[in-house]
C-alpha cells in the first residue's frame, strides 16, 4: 500500500483554503509524522488509516453529520489533535459556528468540565480557521 | 425544583411504545433511582440532569443528529446505560439501522476494538428495542 | 507477606455492621478473589494491594476526607467496585447523606453525564448500607 | 467479506479445550452478536473485526507476547470482555500463572488500584479457564 | 445570561497574590478563551460554567475539602488544565504542601503511575504558585 | 527513603547513550521534578515510586516484554511522557523498530484512532533516540 495515496486523503486541501498559523503548523507536522509511519509497512497500521478515511465518507448518514460526530467523540476522549482534525473537516462541510457550539454543548455535558479546557484550544483553533 | 417534574422529561414515553423486555427493566430502574437522587435536593445535582435535557432540544441541529451525537459520544465513553438511554430516543427519532450501524462504525474507529463489547450488548438491545 | 494479613484490614469490619445483602455479597465476593491473587505471592501486586491501604490512614488530612478523595476518583474513573468500596468506609467514617451528595455533585460536574448510571448504583448501594 | 469466515476466526477453538462455564457462556454470547452485527455488511466495522485478527497474528512479536500486550492494554482500559478474550487466547498460547500475574502487575500498576476489581475477575476467569 | 459576570467568578483574584509566571500565563489564557465560549451565547454551555462555580461552594462540606475533591478528580483524569486552576483555588484556601502531597498520593493510587508525568508538572505549578 | 536513590534507577544511563535532543530534555525535566517530589517525603509516593522500578525488573517474563507492556499499556491509556519513557527503555532493550511497530499496531486496534496523534510523536521520539 504506497503512503503517498493514504497520506493525501489525510491532508486537507490545502489549495482550497488559506488556513490560519495553527491550523498550517498541525497539517505540516501530520502530514511529515504520517509519511514516516506508514512508510514502516505495518499492514494493520496502514490499513487502520485506510479505514478511517472510509469511516467518514459520504453513507446512509451525510458527511457533515459524520463529521461532527468525529468531533464530538474526540472532544469527549479529550484528544486535541483529534479535535483539530475533525474541526478542520467540519470547516471543509459549512459547519455553522451556531451548529458547532452544539456539539460543543454535547461533549461538556456527557464528559463533564475535565472537557473544558479542550473546549478553549477548540474555540481558539476554530477561529484560526476562520482567517482565510 | 420539584423532581417530578424532570423525571418525567427523563423517562421515554412508555405509552408510545411497547418496549422489549431489556428497556422496560432498564427504564424501570433509571426512573426508581432518578427519584431516589433527585429527591435529596442537592441543586447541582438536579440542575445537571435539567441541564442535560435541554443539551438534546432541538436548536440548530436537529433532535435526531443530536442523539446521534450523545449516542457515539458513550460508545467511545463506554457507557452501557448511556447507550441504551440514547439507543432509545434514537429508536424514538427514526434513525434507521443502517444510520445506527454507521455512528457504531465511527465509534469503533475512533475508540478501537475496546468499543466492541459495547456494541454487542447496543446491537442486542437495538433489537429489543424494535419488539413492539 | 502474608496474604491474610492484608486481607484483613482490606475487608470491612463486619463485626461491627449489619450490612445490607448488596454489601455483603460484595464483601464476600472481595474477600474471596483478593486471597485468589495475593496467594500468587507476585510481590508487586501484594506490595501495591498494602500501599493502597496505607494511602487512606489519617495523616495531614483526616481519614473521612480521603475516603471522600477516593470516592470521588472512583466516580470519575467510573468503577463501580472502588464506588462500593469508599461507600462503605465512608459510612465507617459517619460521612452524612448531605455530604455524601456533594461529592457525588463534584463527580457529576466534574465527569459528566457518564457518570450518572454510576451515580444510580452508588445512590442504592448507598441505602442498602444504612439498613443496619 | 461473509460474515461467518470472519466470526470463526474470532471463536476459541472449542474443540481443542473442554472450558469452564464462564468462559462457554461468554464465548456464546460473543459468537451470537458478532453474527448479528457482521450481518449489518456495514463495511467499516467488517473491515476493523478483520483487521482485529490480524494484529494479533505471528510477526516480529510472537503471538504469545501479542496475546501479552492485548491482555494490558485491555486491564488498563478496564474492559472486562476484553480481558476475557485476551485471557482465553493467553491460555491456547501457554502463559504461565506466573507470567500472567507478571502482567497483571505491570497492569495494576500504570493503571492504579481502579484496575484491582478487574484484575479479581481476571483471576476468577483463569481459574475457569483451566477447568478443562 | 451576562458573559461578564460569570467569567469574573472564574478568574482567581489577581488583585489578591502576586502568581509566578506559569500561573500567570494560564489564567491569561482561560479568561480570554472563557469570554469566546460564552459569548457565543449557548445556553448549555453558559449555565454549565456557572454551575462548575456553584458546585466548590461552602456547603455541608467546607471549600476547601471541595476545592481537594476537584484536584484529585482532575488528576485520575489527567487534565493539566484543570489540575492547575484547582491548584490556585487550594493555595487560595491554605492547603498547606502536605496534605497536598497527600492529595497526590491518593490520585497516583488509585489513578496509577499514568499519573506521575501529571504529578510532575503539578509540583512544578504548585512551586510557581509559592512565589509572591 | 532517600530520594537520591530512587531518582538514579530512573533515570536513562546517560553515560550509556548520547541520546537525541528531545530524549535530553525530557530526562532533564523528569530527573529534576522526580528530585522535588521525592523530596517531600509522602511515604506512599516515594514507595510507589519505588515500586514501579521493581515491576519491570526481569522476571518470569524478560525485561524487554516488560517494557513492550508497559508501553502499550501507555498508549492506549494515551500518557506522551510515559509512552518516551517506555519508547527509552525498549531502545536500551534493543527492540527492533518492526517489533515497536507491530506494539503500535495493537495500541492503535486496542484504543482507536484517538491513539494515532500519540503515535505520531512515539514515532519521532523513536527516529530521536537513535541519534547516538
Amino acid at each position: 500500500m504506497p503512503a503517498r495515496k493514504i497520506r493525501n486523503l489525510y491532508l486537507y486541501p490545502s489549495e482550497k483554503y488559506t488556513m490560519g498559523k495553527l491550523a498550517q503548523e498541525f497539517n505540516e507536522y501530520r502530514g511529515k509524522m504520517n509519511e514516516v509511519i506508514l512508510g514502516q509497512q505495518n499492514k494493520v497500521i496502514n490499513r487502520l488509516f485506510n479505514l478511517d478515511t472510509n469511516t467518514y465518507a459520504e453513507g446512509a448518514l451525510p458527511v457533515k453529520t459524520k463529521e461532527l460526530l468525529g468531533l464530538v467523540a474526540s472532544m469527549v476522549l479529550r484528544c486535541d489533535d483529534c479535535i483539530r482534525y475533525h474541526l478542520g473537516k467540519c470547516h471543509e462541510a459549512g459547519v455553522t459556528t451556531e451548529e458547532l457550539y452544539e456539539v460543543f454543548a454535547v461533549a461538556n455535558i456527557v464528559g463533564g468540565t475535565i472537557v473544558i479546557p479542550h473546549t478553549r484550544r477548540a474555540a481558539e483553533y476554530w477561529e484560526d480557521l476562520q482567517q482565510d
